[in-house]
């Protein structure tokens, strides 16, 4: 990139870093605990939120955000789980930003939700250089796009606080190596905490929502989980 | 985005668009059959690719350029077909643009080579963005990732000249509906033409290589095929 671009680019990222600044403190203020997803295009973000959604839904107050370049698909597809949900279509922009996040609250009730959850623009590179004000970065990778994806885009993975490996019913017919993936996901961030969950099967959703609400009551009495 | 982002981007694809030309007619000077490879992480361009450098490694003259963020893994596993490969690392870069792929081809003799192929980082935003020159723009989308990504991510889509729709040896299990996908892909771009394959199990590849084969023959006659 040239310096100019290099340049503008910082500006915007300063930009947004304070505007993600201001939305976590909005966020703490009204007790709504921030889950964000990011993966490649179809590696299962909206199958895994709707589930989430779906499951929650009658003990807790959950809502949703949900980007895409075009369509509302997700959007309505989320909405069967009575949960509200609103879309963020962001054109040709590659990325959610804090302020489309920003925006897209604006008029929410935000202190009468337990977890709002963000899923963003499928793109495993430029959604990593964004902070949304989440408190979970969820980072998915599914078997059957490669082992290898975490050496391969490493800021996504390294800047994520939970790794979520789906369709893990697949990964016999998708010649799937969890040595292999766990041995990429340390490269890019050793330690990083791994699920492995089938939406299909229920396999392993279990520890995902054990998941959500022990982030969430760290978060409530100050702990970090 | 923001008027100057805008402004600034449209000065980018003008400066890159002036490369792209500059590149096409030193491809069509030297008689090589430019193709180029977009589409999500994991959807199979690797091993489609290692496949056709192996397989026409014996007949034809072929080499390869592959962009990706980090690593050169892509290039050393495309080694093995015997054909001539250079990585381009992109770093944060979300695509490759035709200055790259003119600085990556610098020094390489053009005119000994068939076929070149161009892997493009995985992402389907960014790429479908910038023209690198090349003659056929193939665009992969795997039975796994859903098959309304073609509405999701429609610009690349719409900007391919192939759609080749990977891993069909994994469609039944992963429930794969072809009229679905067909009618998204008709969406983004009516009649585009699509293929089938799986490299796993052999699968379309007739179908893949005769496509090559005469629409390279149709360049080198003025035919459009």
């Amino acid at each position: 990139m040239s310096p100019r671009i290099v340049e503008i680019r910082e500006a915007i990222l300063k930009k947004n870093d304070l505007v993600a600044r201001r939305l976590r403190q909005v966020f703490a203020d009204a007790g709504v605990y921030v889950v964000s997803l990011v993966s490649s295009p179809g590696a299962g973000k909206t199958a895994l939120l709707g589930e989430t959604l779906r499951r929650l839904a009658p003990t807790c107050r959950v809502a949703a955000l949900v980007g895409d370049l075009a369509t509302d698909h997700d959007a309505v597809r989320l909405r069967a789980s009575g949960a509200p949900v609103r879309q963020i279509t962001t054109g040709t922009v590659c990325h959610l930003d804090a302020e489309m996040v920003e925006r897209a609250l604006d008029g929410w009730d935000l202190g009468s939700l337990d977890f709002l959850f963000i899923e963003n623009v499928g793109n495993l590179v430029c959604p990593a250089s964004y902070d949304l004000g989440e408190d979970l970065r969820v980072v998915l990778l599914s078997v059957t796009e490669g082992e290898d994806k975490p050496e391969k885009y490493p800021t996504i993975f390294a800047t994520a606080d939970l790794a979520v490996i789906t369709k893990i019913d697949l990964a016999s017919a998708a010649g799937y190596d969890d040595v292999l993936a766990r041995r990429a996901l340390d490269g890019a961030q050793p330690d990083l905490d791994v699920l492995r969950v089938s939406v299909k099967s229920g396999l392993g959703m279990a520890d995902w929502f054990g998941r959500l609400d022990a982030a969430r009551a760290g978060k409530r009495t100050g702990l970090r989980v």
